[in-house]
C-alpha cells in the first residue's frame, strides 16, 4: 500500500475551496496537508464550511503554500491571484491545479479583451499549461505540471458543442449558448445582487453578452460563440441550452453517433435523451453533488436548428470535482476515485 | 353614471379564470354576472380560488353561458373547447374574448401542424377575429366581436421581436427565442411533472423545439422563430431571451429609437435598460401581478448579435390581464382600468 | 370633492418605505408630497424601488421632514431613529405614524430589557401614543397624534392570542409562539445571513428565545409569551403557530364563537377554518400583498392544547399596510381604502 | 475477504426505496440482489429513479421477496403493507428492516388510536421487534430479526427530547414539538397538495394536531407530546423545534452535559451550538444527504422554557440511512459504513 498523496489548497475558504475540501477529505488516496485562508487563518475549517464540522484541520495563511512540499496543490483563489505566484508554487508542488481563470486561455492576447484589460504576467507558461477538461486533454494532463481548471459555464457549453464543432457539422457563425446558473457561482461573498429578497425567484439576464467564458468555449470548440448568462432560482447547477444550425440535415441517429463516439466510453459523461419520463433531457437537479456532465439534444422539426443541452454542478464538475478528476489522471488513479456517482433524488 | 358591464367567464375554475375573477371583481366598471365550472358548479368561487374568500359568487355550469345575455364573455377553458361553441356565445354576448388557442392563428392551415393534427371547425371566423395584443391591433379590437387572447410565451416573444422584425432589421432565418417559465403556466391540474419534489429547483427544457406558440410569434413578427421553452423555479413569470442577428451594425441609440417609436407611448410597456442597479434589464419579478411588459436589449460587442429580453406575468399579461385590457379597449374605457400598476418588491 | 391628504415618508428607501410608497401612490385620497432618504437623496424613487418605475418622485434628505407641512407623516427608518426627532415631526405633521419600534411599548421600563439596554429618551410621549393595530385600538387611533406601528411578528401573534387571552381562557404561563418568517423581514441591506446560497432553503432558528417582539405581544395579550422565530424559504410572509392550553375543555364551537365575536365584523380579518381543500388553515401565501390577517385554529384531540394559527404579509399588514389602515382611521376614510383585497393565487 | 451481504428491497420505487438504492449501491459491503415494484416490474431502476442512470438492476414484482434468500430485506412500501407479509419475509431473510409504520409501536393498542382504526394483525411480533434508532437501542438491534424504522418526524423529535425526558428534567405535560418539513416526506405520488404552484412557498400547517408520529415520540421519551407539523418550501429536511419547560432552572452548562453524555460519543449525532456564525443551531440544510442528526438548544432568558432543535434529512436519517445504519449494527460493520459524512454546502 502506497502512502497517500499530500495535497494543499490555496484560497480554501470560498465555495470552490470548500467543495475541494469536501471531496478531498473523503478521497481514499489523499491526505489534506494544507488549506490556506488569510481571513480565517488559525481557525478550524468549519468556520468557513459549516458542513465540515468534526474535521481536524486548521486554516494556514497563503504563504505557507510557498514553503510546504506537496504532491498536488490546488489554487482556489479569485482571478488574478494565481499567476503572480505560480512559479513559486511550481517549486513546492509536483503538480499544480489552478482553478482560477489565470491559465485557461492558451493565447495571452485574449486576456485583455475578455478580462477587462488584464495582461497575463507570464505568457510563456501558457504554452505549457493544459486546459483542465480530462475528456478533451487526458493525455496531456497525465504529465502536465500545470493544469488550468475550466470555467463552469465554459465546461457545460464545451461539452455540448465540441463533438459537433470539431467535426465541422455546424454553422460556426450562429452559435447561441443560453445558460441558466445558480447563485453559488457568484461566490461566497454577499452583495446587493445576492441579497435573498432580490435574488430569490430571479430570472436575471446578468450577462447577456460578452461573458468572459466566451473565450474559453471558442478555444475548445473553434466556433464563434454568442453566450448569454442568466441567474435563476437555484443554489447549484448550470443548464446551457446551445442553439446551433446544422450544415447538413442530419437525422437524430447520426447525431447520436457523434455524441456516442466522443462520450460513449466516458464514465462521467451521460448522454441523456429519453423517450418518456420527466427527465428526458439533461437537468442540473440530477447532477448536483456529482462530477457528471449530462448532455442531450433535440432536433427542431421546423428547421435545421439543433438544440444541445448540457447540465453540470458548477461547484463539482465546474470547479472542484473536475480538479479532483484531473488529479486522479495526473497521478494514475482511477478517474472516478473520490467522486460521488449518484446525485440525490428528489 | 353608466351601469356596469355585465361580464361572464366560461371555465372560471382554472388559473386563468381565477386571475380573470381577481381582476374583474376589482374592476370599477364591471359586474361579474357569470362564472362557470362544471366541476365546481353550485359551489362558491373560493372552492377553486382560495384567495377570493369573502366573494359572493357561485359557479354555474358551462351551458349557462349560452343563455345569459352579457356585454362581455371570456372563454378560459382549455384548447379545443371554445371553437365548437363560439357561434352560440356570439349570440348571447356582445363581445367574446377567447383565452384558449382556438382563434389565435389567422391561417387555419397552421393548426394541424402546430396543434397535433387539430383542424379548426370554423375557419371562416378566423378572418374576422382579432389577435388580442392591443399594442399591435388596437384599432381592430375596438370593433371586434371576437378577440383571441395571445399565448403567454408568444406575447413575451412578440413584444421583443416585432419592432425589429417589422422594420426588416434582423436576419429572419436565425431567430432564437429561449424562454424561462413558471409552473403556473401548466395549469391548475396536478401531474407527475408538477409534483413539488420533482418540479422544485427545476431548470427543465420541457419543449426544446416545436412549441405551439412558435406559430403565433411567426404570425405577429413575420420571421422564422426557433423557440425553446424551459420550466424554471418560479410560480408566475416568463422571461424570453431573444437572440437575433442585425443585418446592419446598428448602435445602441438606433435600437433604442426603434423600441421607443413602438412603445414609448404605451402605458403598459416598459423599456428597461439601466446603466446600473440590479434590475438593469427586464425580469419577471418586477412585473408579477401586473399587466406590464418589460422589454430591454443588449448589443453583443463581439458580433452583430442583439439580445432582446422580454418579461411578463404569464397569468396577467399572458392571459387574464391582456383580456381585461382588450375589454377596456373594446368598450372604450381607459386601457389601464382595473389593472394594477405596480408589482410587489421585494 | 376634498383635496387629497398630503403625506410624507421619512426613511423611504427601505422595504417598509417602498411598500408604503406602493400603497400610498395608488391610494385615491392621498398625494405623496415627500419621501426621504439620505442615501438616495436627489434620485428618483425607482433607484431604490425598481417596481416603481415611471413614478415622478425624487428622494429628499431626512431634514426636509422637519420643514414640510403634512397631514400625515410616516416614519419608516430603523429602530432608534424616530424617538429623537419625534417632537419636531409632531410640529410639522398633523398625525405621525411611527413604523419603527420606538413607541410600541407603553411601559418605558421594558425597552432596556428587550432592546439591549436602549433607554427611551421621551417616556412621557409613550402614555399618549397609541399602539397601531386598528382592530384593537380603533377609537384611540381616530384622535391620536402619534400611532406606533406594531411589529410584524407581534401583529401575527397578537391577533391569534388576544381573543382567548383577554377572556382568560388560556393558561397564561405556557404560551408558545413559533413563527416562520420570510427574508424581507430582515430589511433591504445585504448581509452574510441574507446571502442567497446561505439563505435559500433555510429553516433557520435565528431567534429561538428572547425576541424583541415578545414584549409587544405580552403588552397586547396580558399573557407570558415564549416566542421563537425561524427564517424559512420565503420572501414575504409570516405564519405564527401559537400553542396554548385551554383552562377549560372548550369545544370547537365555543372557540369559533370567541373569534367570531372579536373578528366577525372586521373587513380585514379572516377566520380560516375549512373542512376540506388545501388551504384549510391560515397560510402566508394567501395574504401576500394584502392587509388581511388570516386566523384559524385546531383543537388537539389528545389534550387541552389549542393550536391557533395566524398569517400575514410582514410588509403589508406587518408594516406599511397597517399604517395606511391607521391613516384611514385617523382621517375618517373607509378603513380598507387603498388596500388590495385579494392576494394573487397561485 | 468475506462475500458481500445480499440485500433486497420491497417497494423500491418510492422515494424511500430510491434512497435505499442510492446508499446500498454505493455501500462497500453490500450487493443489491432484489428491488421490487409491481408498477415498474421488468424495468430498469432508472425508470423510477433518474439519478441511478447507468445502474444494471431491474425491478422484480413484490412476490419475489417471498422466494429469494437474502441476508437483509428492507420493506419500503406504505403503511399497512408490511404486517400481513412479515412472517413470510422473516423466513426468506435473515434480518428484516421494516421502514413502514407497521411495527413502530410496541403497544398494539396505540395503533387504532393513531392510525385511524387500523388494528395490528400480529401483535405478538411487536414484543420482539426493535425500534430502529441505533443510538437508543443499539444492543437489541445487534440481534433483532425485525427492526422497525422510526418515523421521520419522530426521529427528529425523539433525539431532541429523550436526553432530558429520560432524566425527568422537563415538565411532562407541556411539551410542544413544532416541525417544519420538506415536500419529499409526502412521497412520490403527485396530489393536489403537491402541485408545484400550490406547494411552492407554502408554510402550511398540514397537521396541526394529532399527527401519527406523536405515538412514537411518546413511546421513546415517556412524555406527553403536542406535535404540529408544517410543510415548508423545501424538498428534503426536517427541523423540529421542541419547546419544553425545565423543572429546575438548569443553566446552559448543565444542559450541555446532558446532551454530551448521551451523544458525545455518537459519530452521527452532532451537538450544534455555536457562539457565532450563521449556523449556530441545527438546520436541515447542513444534514441533507447525510445520516447525521444535528441537535442544539437555547435557554429562554425570560422563563424556564428550553428550546431544543433537531434537524435531519427525512429520507436519509428519517428513512433509508437509519435503516442502513441498523443493518451495519446488525451485521457487525462499522456503523457509518456507506453513509456520507458531509452534506453539500452551499
Amino acid at each position: 500500500m502506497t502512502s497517500p498523496l499530500r495535497v494543499g489548497i490555496v484560497g480554501a475558504s470560498g465555495y470552490g475551496g470548500g467543495e475541494l475540501l469536501r471531496l478531498l477529505l473523503q478521497h481514499p488516496k489523499v491526505e489534506v496537508a494544507l488549506a490556506t485562508s488569510n481571513k480565517f487563518a488559525g481557525k478550524n475549517v468549519r468556520a468557513a464550511h459549516p458542513n465540515l464540522r468534526g474535521v481536524d484541520l486548521t486554516f494556514a495563511t497563503h504563504d505557507a503554500a510557498e514553503t510546504t512540499d506537496l504532491d498536488a496543490l490546488f489554487l482556489a483563489g479569485p482571478h488574478g491571484t494565481s499567476a503572480p505566484k505560480i512559479r513559486a508554487y511550481l517549486k513546492t508542488a509536483r503538480r499544480v491545479f489552478d482553478l482560477a481563470a489565470d491559465h485557461r486561455l492558451a493565447d495571452a492576447s485574449q486576456y485583455p479583451r475578455f478580462y477587462e484589460g488584464w495582461t497575463h504576467p507570464d505568457p510563456e507558461l501558457l504554452s505549457e499549461r493544459v486546459y483542465g477538461i480530462a475528456e478533451f486533454h487526458r493525455e496531456k494532463i497525465r504529465s502536465a505540471r500545470l493544469v488550468a481548471g475550466a470555467g463552469c459555464i465554459a465546461t457545460s457549453a464545451a461539452f455540448a458543442l465540441r463533438p459537433l464543432a470539431r467535426r465541422g457539422l455546424i454553422d460556426p457563425d450562429h452559435v447561441v449558448v443560453d445558460s441558466k446558473i445558480g447563485s453559488s457561482a457568484a461566490g461566497a461573498e454577499h452583495s446587493p445582487g445576492s441579497h435573498h429578497p432580490e435574488r430569490s425567484g430571479a430570472v436575471r439576464p446578468y450577462s447577456p453578452a460578452g461573458h468572459r467564458h466566451t473565450a474559453e468555449i471558442q478555444q475548445e470548440t473553434g466556433v464563434k460563440v454568442s453566450l448569454s448568462a442568466h441567474a435563476v432560482e437555484l443554489v447549484r447547477g448550470i443548464l446551457s441550452t446551445c442553439h446551433v444550425w446544422l450544415k447538413e440535415d442530419l437525422d437524430e441517429k447520426a447525431i447520436w453517433k457523434v455524441f456516442r463516439e466522443d462520450y460513449g466510453a466516458e464514465p462521467m459523461v451521460q448522454i441523456v435523451k429519453e423517450r418518456s419520463g420527466l427527465y428526458r433531457l439533461p437537468e442540473p437537479k440530477l447532477v448536483i453533488g456529482t462530477n457528471n456532465v449530462a448532455v442531450g439534444f433535440e432536433r427542431d422539426p421546423l428547421s435545421k436548428r439543433l438544440v444541445v443541452l448540457s447540465a453540470i454542478d458548477n461547484l463539482v464538475r465546474g470547479t472542484a470535482g473536475a480538479a479532483v478528476q484531473n488529479m486522479n489522471v495526473a497521478f494514475g488513479y482511477p478517474e472516478t476515485e473520490g467522486l460521488p456517482r449518484f446525485a440525490l433524488h428528489p
